[in-house]
């Protein structure tokens, strides 16, 4: 359920058997020649809705603004301050919490949300106190994903514009043909000292990685796969948000 | 074209022949017995996806956490401080300009959007300079589908939760019974004293309009009205993109 | 009476029978050749101490410092962010309120005001809740005054450097004299495009409207006109105080 | 000459010949049973427009609205938090340099104005470099009006509604008759331990001062004093800001 | 080397050669019945300058005072918030790659620092572009270290005063003794959910972890095990900073 | 004691005796050819810990980062903005207020901290109210230690790199040799102008103070003379605590 699709008295009703909502946080930046300016947002969004119809849940809207100024030099990219997002995520809480929403489910489609989103919950923790909990997942953190793009695509997984999250973009609609050629790969070391998208500037990033693929083979998705690994997720949310409802 | 579902090689090859974006602000708030949550945004998406497909555009994310705390006694509602959402749109602002993007055509659906929105503009206009152009519409301001709304509902399109949004939000999917009462009229010096949705807070809000409706007789709306005053206001915000583009 | 002017018991007496202040708020920028940089803070000022001496109410301090970038080319101007002056305004109306003045009403004189104000006003609501209610009106808003701009001027009235208020700043002191030819003439589309003040850059402005005069013939002002105008405005503005006081 | 009264082009003719302009700072906040609410703005505008006069200096509208939170307990006071006046002040500078004012004199009248106006200039610094150079001068720092207040009024002169103070606005203009009996007089550790108005909180301030003198016994003044004192500022004040425009 | 202790001549000789800096980040937090306060700042201070002397580097003052609102109901316990926090790193790292320190190596020991740091040097490299490179590591997450720990503690290791820190300021000073039994062992879900300290309100977290450990058994501790993770730690970072210093 | 050194049992057995703490706060930033960039951290927390002996307090993490824009001319030098420092000192004595530290004590030894200091104390005031109390010393505000550093090196002390500090540096470890022809003497224009320091910006002030000396002969220092100054300082630090502990 979409909260965006919901009359407030439903909401009303909701909140009488449930104090739990997801929200998806996406960005709006490049994924490669192949790969959608909004494949982040495009698949937390969809593993949050489908998880959300076996849960019962109410899905917020997507929050697709977000920190990515390492893509700026690529066209379409839009970045906004981490200072910025965390303040937009401190003021969501805000409300939800007033609103009687105590259990908040955030699935995450972008490495560099993560920081942003903890600095906010910190600062909103220390402001309302027990008022809710929340829970940050990005949808690779679940094992039932993460094995099948390990094994689907192995090390050319990548860190960005990754097969898998194109897989998902192609399940869901859109397919763009292109880039055969694999990128250049990662070390361990770049992969280890750039987790959640520690990148340089823009200038920088564009010259280290001229097609805006970071190590990532994102022509070996298909939909097929994309349409698994979108089950896989869904199903490890909802039997996680579920729990997540029930702790104490 | 939503720029979601573009790769950035396309948006390149756009910019080499364009410099102008849509937009969409709208709002996650309650919307009356029977209108939808996220009217404001809903209705501000499709009149610039529908513009957009004539005038050739690419469309941004839609800005849908916007400041709303007016309404947080109705349960649904999500409210960013207006300084926030000022942040949010100096950040957009900021990206789109530095992208190439120096056409911004912003199509809103939202009152109190506007005054957060103006604000962000001077700020980033002196910090950024000549580096682009901001317009900024409701797409109510449309003559041809004010004209319509006018002769629709009359005085009874009211403030919020009108049936010419609900109209909308019907003629591009659900459509929810119920609130066949009008709601109490409002008074001329309500409408002047509280434009821009200067209301008061979310307790007097609930107070004074306990079903969430400001005036407006959202009952009277259908889907083919809905219909009309989307294709009138998608016609003229398509005229007034092109010619905003033909400014010198 | 001005607020600087009493002492805190009379502030003190004055509470017991009256919760209303009124606050101008003006500007400090160019007005064109003739006009004077202080204009919009002299003729919100005047309007707001005449309809107080009929409503026997307090006058706070002018906000005489207030957005203007668009105006930075022309020597004289000073500009604060609109963040800077929403949180001037948020302040303010956060002591008064703590002080009991919880009918607090503004009386406007620049158009770029307008937006920073209301986003004050949403977010000082959103954390002061019903302490409070602002009433926000630019002095040109009274039909009286109005109707006499129009009467007077008709099109040369424009947008910036108004015969209107350069009239208001001759009938309370300094008359310049000169500019006697008119500037270009605005059209209908800038007239709606830029309403509020959304100009460009402080470069891109001086260029376009190379005297500072934005579609205003200022030299058609008399004092006579402006004595009559302020009268006007005034008596319009005690009155809309006076119901502002009366309503529930 | 104020700037407010002054046209741009008279301004640019006045920038030809100096980079200097003067900015009185006040406060909006009581001054015990006879002492005026803007006593210190009114002192400061006054110190500097008659130092102006002497000097052929401009001077800027009067920051009335500033930090003074441990007066709110009594009626009439308006506080700024001390991070909004710095951003104001900031903003100023900012403007101001751009301008080519770049000899920017400050003429005080509130002690708790010091702390945020210099720690404003330490930031504007660092942010705009060497475009600017400020001078900040609390008027009772001259010698000339320090001994006039202690010749006049010795230990009596005190913290807040200070007889010298109320002295200059007796001279300008309205008298208040009363509070005969002296306050409770200060130790030296008060005087020492809380300079620059490092006062506690409004309910602590108003329990301690009852009637809002902080150890000033302002029924001493008269208006031939502030006659005599406001001359001495004035004349010290315009030989200080003429000694600062020749610096290097 | 630190900083602190270094004359300005001598620091640009040492940019002459190295264009590297290293700064330590901890807390000032409950660290349970036996653990210091200052437990993560004590050990980052150490593995840094111990590495510092290997690699011949400068170490700029301890932050110490960091994120922690979760532990603000045990005594002794300081909290920053996140945003503030993020704008100390910010400005930290703007005055490091203006003085030359283009290679920036945080050695951090406090969990709730990573997403705050990470948000700062986003929006720091946003706006600085290509000026400097942070590396940031956590003491812990060199494998030497790491290795040692479990070894020593297993899962008795916990989340919070863990025996490993504790023994480190065992080995630098101050030895408490106490403690003995061990804390309630946390889940393996509990520790995947509050990875990077993303706790509960501080009321919440006392309830929970009445005397502060955090599923450490704090008691396991000895100085020569601290002393031996200490030299682990220290000759991996050294190790990782060299590194660093001769990435392209 | 140094808090980072005790247990959070130790520190709840402690505010059951004394609502104190004290806190130094000093800088990092160069101090000519022979003194140490922690120069001012230094002194203030050997200062305060010294007097804190004698007192029994608690001493709080030293605040060494903080304002030196006009140093970053000379490596070495880090430096906040004043509006970052102010936030970290309101978090800071929110974070004490809550805990119990109910009289704050603040021993500063770098003149641009007092600004920001105070700032942060009106704002913290005006928030929390009557939770707390601050006092807020600079150690050569002692007139013990004042009238030393006069004797020993009159007009030599000058404003920065002082052989007083260089002294008590000197005292507690590290001498450097040099710097043995005086500077250029400062007039007493300039000390007043710029008290506070009030400096220009890094590249003006480098120019103007060559080797980082503003007017202080730091070559004048011994060790023996900064044991005597330091036991002067800590002697009245303490007495000083211990009457603001008794104040009602």
């Amino acid at each position: 359920m979409k909260l965006s699709e919901l009359t407030w008295p439903e909401v009303a009703a909701y909140l009488e058997r449930s104090p739990g909502i997801m929200i998806p946080t996406g960005s709006t930046e490049q994924h490669g020649p192949i790969g959608l300016i909004g494949t982040d947002a495009i698949c937390a969004e969809a593993v949050a809705l489908r998880a959300a119809e076996t849960a019962e849940a109410i899905v917020a809207p997507t929050l697709a603004l977000t920190p990515a100024q390492f893509n700026l030099g690529f066209p379409g990219t839009i970045s906004v301050r981490a200072q910025t997002f965390s303040a937009v995520v401190y003021d969501v809480l805000t409300s939800l919490a007033q609103q009687g929403f105590t259990r908040i489910y955030i699935v995450n489609g972008h490495g560099a949300n993560v920081a942003p989103i903890r600095s906010a919950i910190h600062d909103a923790v220390h402001d309302l106190a027990d008022s809710f909990v929340v829970r940050l997942r990005s949808w690779w953190d679940y094992a039932e994903a993460d094995d099948l793009r390990r094994n689907f695509y192995g090390a050319w997984e990548g860190m960005h514009a990754t097969p898998s999250e194109v897989a998902i973009t192609q399940a869901l609609g859109r397919r763009v043909a292109g880039a055969e050629e694999p990128p250049a790969p990662l070390s361990e070391a770049y992969l280890k000292d750039h987790a959640g998208d520690l990148h340089g500037s823009a200038a920088e990033h564009r010259r280290r990685f001229p097609d805006g693929r970071v190590g990532s083979h994102s022509a070996l998705a298909s939909p097929e796969q994309g349409a698994e690994i979108l089950s896989a997720a869904a199903r490890a949310a909802a039997a996680d948000y579920l729990a997540f409802l029930k702790e104490a």
